[in-house]
């Protein structure tokens, strides 16, 4: 059979997560993944996705131990991202940086403190390469404070407002897994031929870079400042639509109804709305346009997708639009982990191609 | 439908390349790769493959001196490189020197200049690296020489023999593409979300690092150094298949028949023969072994794979097992890239997965 874009076409059995996309559902591993975002952490969500099954007290102890002891960076893996120029993008950067990670041991099969290892480094690359470009000296990572919060720590240099913290962490829980995407598909076709889990990553990184995917996430900051004020909002989001063109941060590819994601995340990040003018105008902002989609299309009005609820968290907090895909590929990496030890049970991927030229004498 | 592997899935339509393994068919853009590797040089059909037609003498020496110009490496990726513990692999250096290069101006869409400048990168990289790791200094690319010529020179450090330069020049002709192996695949894959070529090739560096993919070379090497004499040759072989053990270098995946890869680069090869003792062991080893397999298995023997020709012309020449892998990426890289183009057109690659778990309540 032929499918370019292989969208009818199963490649994996998954325990990992369901998308569905028309009931608006996304389970990760028998738990609805927007429960698991408000009532949980990314510590306690990873485990169930690389382990299977939610921590005891003990194994998350021990889990974040292990996190903790792999936060700081091999001496030549600071060298190599210091070495890359201003303009590179943070990107490339990490793409980069993660390439450069030295696996202890057997590379084949990938193990589950590989996938720890490689997991607590991603926050101190993107924090090492932040401060330098902010001509500031990159700060130690903390060993008191969870994944999350350190993340921020080492990014701003100053322990984060709790609130922050919180939302930050629904966010990058929501963001950790989602079914088989092109960079997760990456991560497995690579993983297929044997190859090792930094070779899976790495080639991830560099799919979820792609806008197509990774997004572009300053397409709904950039739209929010536009509008600028609450009495703006309905009068710049008529004239949009009037025009024709496109809202950012509404519709999804995959979810025909509301995406989970957006719901739990707005849930989770309303705590940030009391303290801060620009998530305050984001909330303010979504409500006017899901108005005006369902006044503009009755049939089938768009509704708010994730990447508007976490462009809205991400600048109430603090960070700039540069770390947007590079903290989701901190969130996803736990995915496409949990993914690569999947894979790596299973056979190689080598599809098939239609030859269209013709055929030498 | 399911297809876990896609081995009946066609998810490209492709000019470059037919591979037929029950005929033993490589084409080229309506050329027999065999006749390529016979007849043209790495830069001519790395033209073929990239702008649909051999080159005019115009355009090969326009070609010669864009790669030309872009041998040397920027100083941040020699720093890249350099950072890495000697005890990386050149795989894993590799990976993460490509990561590490600028692409000057959009890095989308994907250019032939991008691609040009990709391909004259890699040989600096693993050259640099490997006289580091022989306690050299690096020497500069030659400006006169073909692109293997130079890259042998690199390695070496002295100008190459004639016969080396041109059975390595099959080598790599005959490696520069074939179809959609899970490398190519991952390539089009990460090109699918509009990612950059770079991030494309840095992820098929790491999907040919796997053993069921870039091979396990040595393999080959180690039984014929264990072989040893060519009166040993018989015994050895007839003790293996008589223990029911596989015999490397012969049989693949595809081809059924003989691999066209085997047959040419052995044709180009055979002038080696007369200097080199190494060669000359391998080709009685390959004769013994073909009677001995067809004796063995008389419906159905396995042939000789372009893995044995590769090695015995590689260890001929003087290249190291580490080195294989590394070579083999030298040449794919024209084939990957070529690939990136045509999948640039194309869109997101995003299969699906069955969830196997249960639904929380």
């Amino acid at each position: 059979m032929i499918s370019l874009g292989l969208e009818n076409v199963v490649v994996a059995e998954t325990d990992l997560s369901l998308v569905d996309g028309l009931k608006g559902h996304l389970v990760y591993r028998n738990h609805w993944a927007r429960d698991l975002a408000i009532n949980n952490t990314f510590e306690e969500v990873a485990h169930l996705l690389w382990y299977g099954h939610l921590p005891s007290e003990q194994e998350l102890a021990d889990l974040n131990a292990k996190l903790v002891a792999n936060r700081e960076l091999p001496a030549h893996v600071k060298a190599v991202v210091d070495a890359m120029p201003d303009d590179m993008d943070m990107m490339e950067v990490l793409r980069t940086g993660v390439a450069s990670l030295p696996l202890a041991g057997d590379t084949w099969p990938p193990t589950l403190d590989q996938i720890i290892y490689l997991t607590a480094k991603l926050p101190t690359i993107i924090a090492h390469r932040y401060a330098r470009l902010n001509n500031r000296e990159p700060v130690a990572p903390r060993t008191d404070l969870g994944h999350t919060a350190n993340y921020l720590y080492m990014l701003k240099g100053e322990e984060p407002l709790t609130a922050h913290v919180r939302a930050f962490d629904a966010y990058l829980i929501l963001t950790q897994e989602h079914g088989l995407n092109a960079s997760t598909f990456t991560a497995r076709v690579i993983a297929s031929t044997r190859s090792d889990l930094v070779s899976s990553i790495t080639g991830a990184i560099g799919a979820l870079k792609g806008p197509l995917h990774g997004g572009a996430p300053s397409e709904v900051t950039e739209m929010i400042e536009a509008i600028g004020t609450k009495e703006n909002a309905e009068p710049w989001i008529k004239a949009k639509l009037a025009a024709g063109e496109r809202l950012m941060g509404f519709g999804h590819r995959i979810y025909r109804t509301t995406d989970p994601r957006a719901i739990a995340l707005s849930k989770v990040a309303s705590e940030l709305t009391a303290e801060d003018k620009w998530f305050d105008l984001a909330v303010h902002v979504e409500q006017i346009a899901l108005r005006l989609l369902k006044e503009h299309k009755p049939n089938r009005p768009l509704e708010t997708n994730v990447e508007f609820y976490a462009a809205a968290v991400m600048r109430a907090i603090g960070l700039p639009d540069e770390l947007f895909t590079p903290s989701f590929a901190v969130s996803r990496t736990v995915g496409w982990s949990a993914h690569v030890l999947e894979a790596a049970k299973g056979k190689i991927i080598r599809p098939q191609s239609n030859y269209t030229g013709t055929m030498p004498e």
